[in-house]
């Protein structure tokens, strides 16, 4: 299996404090080494970077480190490859353009079977589950919509087609447009918002703190969503199972 | 106008040399300081660099200068904004899938006017004539091929619908998909085979050389595509306007 994270912000944040403790499951703290990824929305526009590397040890990530790149959505995945093998192809996070906007989605999970792509607009470029499932999504949004509909719409819509994936295994996944993030829950995947009063926070996979009070101002709200919590002294909030969260300027709407 | 930069070779090569003069060009001998990009195909998969910042000056420029990433097919491009303002939406090279693969295109030109995107499956998400001219071109590949046709049944069709965008303006481009690379010559553009034996070549941009007899083997073939030579001591082909020219396994064919 792998490992999620994802943030959704009311104003342009950097992820350095998170992804400082997240890497290390790449290969240090944890055992998924097979390659790791990160998408950075700016406004409409998108970065991506990927590494079959290991992300403790990956050039891309010591980038990723050392240049603070503030961003309002951000999802990123390591990996622990259970279909596919260790390639680029294969790396999380997905990007798709739909409706002139770009879509980027990372799974940790595995799926058993898919319905066809017979047909689809998306089709995968790599062989695991998780981009043949992105594809499925994307094309059956596409058919349901023929330009972008209200988040309330698309909500509801992803509701019911996460659902018919979710009996054929195990479907955590992080979906973003850059203005708004979903997070599903199938076995694990936890959450916290963090918002004014800021306090310190201490990672749990490295002696590292950060007092957010000194870099925040008391308008912003953050939401980190993480398959296990990545700080040991906060309360982070455990997603049900079947929960499907659409998180918009730092908090999720009901 | 903006500067392109391909590599097209029969074996996984890094660019590196190549890169080393041309991003000076982004702000340093030259003022395309709009942003920059790269994109080096890996297999199937694809790695994407993008920058608002002037190439010379960027950190991301310098991961890339750090870090031989071996491919068998790299577009770069550095932006002088015509059209569009400088964000990262507007920052080439763009990237979709089409037919279960990743296409990537830079462009080097204007186009005054351009077709009705409306119905396209392929939207623009900044507000670039080029990532426009992208859209209807893999939309149009899209209409007339189910599945991908064979390589001389693309390199047909795209000659004439680029020649339906050409006559609105100025349109160089680079475009691939890992397999194969087609660069179009509206204004600029020049390509090297370099082969067995190899000799030595010197930057056009810095002082700096390189013998590339004791980094090759003598099966390798590499074609270089620049808008302008980036070497000073090898002869460089100048491409005819009007001209679409596919390369494969590091040569132009038929």
């Amino acid at each position: 299996m792998c490992q999620l994270l994802g943030m959704n912000c009311n104003v342009p944040t950097d992820i350095v404090f998170s992804f400082e403790g997240f890497h290390r499951r790449g290969g240090l703290t944890d055992h998924h080494a097979d390659g790791w990824g990160i998408a950075f929305f700016e406004e409409r526009g998108c970065r991506l970077f990927l590494d079959y590397l290991p992300s403790i040890s990956s050039p891309i990530a010591e980038l990723v480190r050392a240049y603070p790149i503030k961003s309002r959505n951000v999802i990123a995945h390591i990996r622990k490859a259970t279909q596919g093998t260790v390639n680029l192809a294969n790396t999380h996070p997905f990007r798709r353009e739909l409706w002139g906007q770009y879509w980027i989605f990372a799974h940790n999970g595995n799926l058993d079977s898919l319905p066809s792509l017979q047909g689809s607009r998306f089709q995968p470029v790599g062989d695991t589950d998780s981009e043949q499932a992105f594809c499925w999504l994307l094309d059956a949004l596409a058919k349901r919509f023929d330009v972008a509909p209200t988040y309330d719409a698309l909500h509801t819509a992803l509701k019911s087609l996460t659902a018919e994936l979710a009996d054929r295994g195990s479907f955590n996944f992080l979906l973003s447009n850059g203005e708004v993030l979903f997070a599903r829950c199938s076995t694990d995947l936890h959450y916290i918002i963090r918002r004014a009063p800021f306090s310190t926070a201490h990672l749990a996979d490295a002696d590292v703190s950060v007092d957010f009070s000194s870099v925040t101002t008391p308008d912003d709200r953050v939401a980190v969503i993480a398959t296990q919590p990545l700080t040991d002294n906060e309360t982070w909030t455990r997603m049900d199972s079947g929960q499907l969260l659409m998180f918009v300027d730092g908090e999720p709407v009901a």
